[in-house]
């Protein structure tokens, strides 16, 4: 008998009949002998919904209350939940963040959790009884609920496995598990059986948008074995774990993971002296906008061209802030280009193994694909390339690395 | 400058454009210097949705997850107000019942409210600051969130009112007060200035429909100054006051009331011995239908008619007791009848004047309107009739004594 705490997402939550097919996976789990708490998210849609009313009145009203109206999709599917598992035969209990209570800081909208109350979970699970909890938010110390920012359930399901330190965190979604990439892009694509915490972040942050990064930190941290699985097809997901658990035979790569949400900037012609990183950068920063990766390149002429990329959505904010920055620099100008993507290696095995590198660029490059930006860290390299080659350029690499089903 | 607690009900928190409304009613009595608090329904509707939701999924679920899902309701709309008062640019706080905190029994679904906690409201208004309090809810001993039931946000606004000590509790809906009877009936039907808590009780008890009973008996209990006006039209509305502020001036009747809610049955040829009365209507209390009117006839025989109506919901269910208990006892049989109403005149000026109900039974007798059953109280007098004579004997008696437009 063990202690599971699973997550379901929007997805899962999407209409009764699905709420339903849950309680009836919960009940399956209870039938075993386990004990389950269950964290929910909002109906797909719903908070969406509900945050497009509140904006429709007042675009730039406090946060307060726009968690105050946010948290109410996930009130509603707990209790539903728990309706559809006390219909399935399975004593069951909604609460929200607040009732559990969940604490959280006072940052509305992007709460962190602080700690967990897990007495009245741990009475329930004791009782027989299965907590439904509600995902994505909590209570702040001033009693305010607050939410924990976009795909906060899965926050809070690894928080509330590491609090009650239950034996396995499994997060239920509409995929049956990690990919070695985007099986739209690549048909071939295979599942993975098991991951490390830290290659799923990198994967996680680089696009493959199956658990929120936080999530993945936090099962990380607290080391509590993360799977993820489908809701709607039986299998056994793929498990996150810690990376002691690898061995040598382990693939040197994991995966390969991109994203479309990237534009670059280059602020071309500026004098190459100390700070100059910090003179460009540091504008964009104070404008809020998020810098992805930066490449600078000194010139023969003493100056230097200096590239960094930043998401889609910060695109026209940042163009704006360069100029500025640009015209005060002296540089010769700014060059910007949205039709880029990054493609990334992942993998613990890079750590042991050289040659990766060279071997994907080898790769690409016999593809007649330019690179355009390399960025390395210690299991990943992720290079810019133009938008166009973006499935050409995975599938190249997939088969390089030999990532194909049925090749481990 | 006064305290006063407005409520609005669902109507009034229908849409975006509605809600925008209310701000700029409530931002109208702060620029004048009142401090208020705003008490709000659900969206019209919402409250139906979510339950109808549940009820497809576990028609006999806990009370307690009919509740947890149910008071989101409430817990968008102060949210949105909220904002929309922050735009008005009047500072605003919204707070759910378990907020507040709106303390109440463990009587889910039907909740009865037990203590209130004002530190936080009060200190709002000192700080310059509109609490928004949901309506119809409040926390269970346990933490649990429990509603009022229907038509509860009328009972939050006065609890609210009474437990702050507030000058005045207004409620906003859409009619523009209490009149002499449904306009809809009668169109020379008159707005009352005023009315006792007492009148009200009878009126709303009787069909007109505007406040929920347990308000006005918490009003009256807490002398509470309660005011029924429009959200839509400005004006004075009805002020709903305590007895002692009526004079000999006042007319003898406040208004009539109907319902076409009500069905009749008689059990026919009973014995007539003591107990009769309870072997008939214990069954019916026993199947938790409640009785409204009771009449009992000893005829030359020995034996009883005992009649007595039920709400038509009932009717059928009273209808199979009854054919139960007659059989029991011997009786000759049931009687039923769903095509009657009864009509009543409210007026606490009966109690120091005679004869109010000959002149009744008079104006409806010349109409030549067969009256069935009376009944009557310190402040009313109640008769069954044939519902085809509906509209006939309210008008008849609206213009009998005096109740027009223009006639005080």
């Amino acid at each position: 008998m063990a202690l599971i705490v699973q997550k379901y997402g929007g997805t899962s939550m999407g209409s009764v009949e699905r709420i339903e097919h849950v309680a009836s996976k919960v009940a399956k789990f209870r039938a075993e002998g386990h004990q389950v708490v269950v964290v929910v998210s909002a109906m797909s849609g719903e908070t969406d919904r509900l945050l497009k009313m509140a904006k429709s009145i007042n675009p730039r009203g406090s946060s307060r209350e726009f968690d105050q109206i946010a948290a109410t999709g996930e009130q509603v599917t707990i209790g539903l939940l728990a309706l559809a598992l006390e219909k399935a035969g399975v004593k069951a209990r909604s609460y929200t963040g607040p009732q559990v209570a969940i604490r959280t800081d006072t940052s509305h909208m992007k709460a962190r959790i602080q700690s967990i109350d897990t007495e009245r979970l741990r009475a329930d699970c004791e009782a027989g009884i299965t907590p439904v909890v509600a995902g994505f938010q909590g209570v702040s110390p001033d009693g305010s609920t607050a939410t924990l920012g976009r795909g906060g359930s899965d926050t809070t399901g690894v928080a509330l496995a590491a609090a009650l330190k239950a034996d396995e965190c499994q997060i239920y979604t509409d995929v049956d598990g990690v990919y070695t990439t985007d099986p739209r892009v690549e048909p071939k694509a295979r599942r993975l059986d098991k991951i490390t915490f830290e290659e799923m972040l990198e994967l996680a942050s680089l696009g493959s948008k199956v658990l929120q990064i936080r999530s993945v930190e936090f099962a990380g941290k607290y080391k509590v074995p993360l799977r993820v699985l489908s809701t709607f097809v039986d299998g056994p997901g793929t498990l996150i774990t810690l990376d002691e658990e690898s061995s040598v035979e382990d693939p040197l790569i994991s995966g390969i993971a991109f994203n479309r949400d990237e534009a670059q900037l280059t602020v071309a012609g500026v004098p190459d002296r100390p700070g100059i990183a910090a003179a460009i950068l540091g504008p964009i920063g104070d404008a809020n906008i998020e810098i992805d990766m930066i490449v600078q390149n000194v010139g023969a002429d003493g100056s230097t061209d200096f590239t960094f990329t930043v998401n889609r959505v910060d695109y026209d904010r940042a163009v704006e802030v360069a100029r500025h920055t640009a015209q005060e620099l002296g540089a010769k100008g700014v060059r910007t280009a949205t039709d880029i993507v990054k493609v990334s290696l992942v993998g613990v095995g890079m750590r042991s193994h050289a040659g990766i590198a060279s071997q994907m660029f080898k790769a690409l490059a016999a593809e007649g694909i330019n690179i355009q930006m390399i960025s390395t860290s210690e299991i990943k390299i992720s290079v810019v390339i133009s938008e166009k080659y973006l499935e050409l350029a995975v599938r190249t690499l997939h088969k390089s690395f030999g990532l194909e089903a049925g090749t481990t």
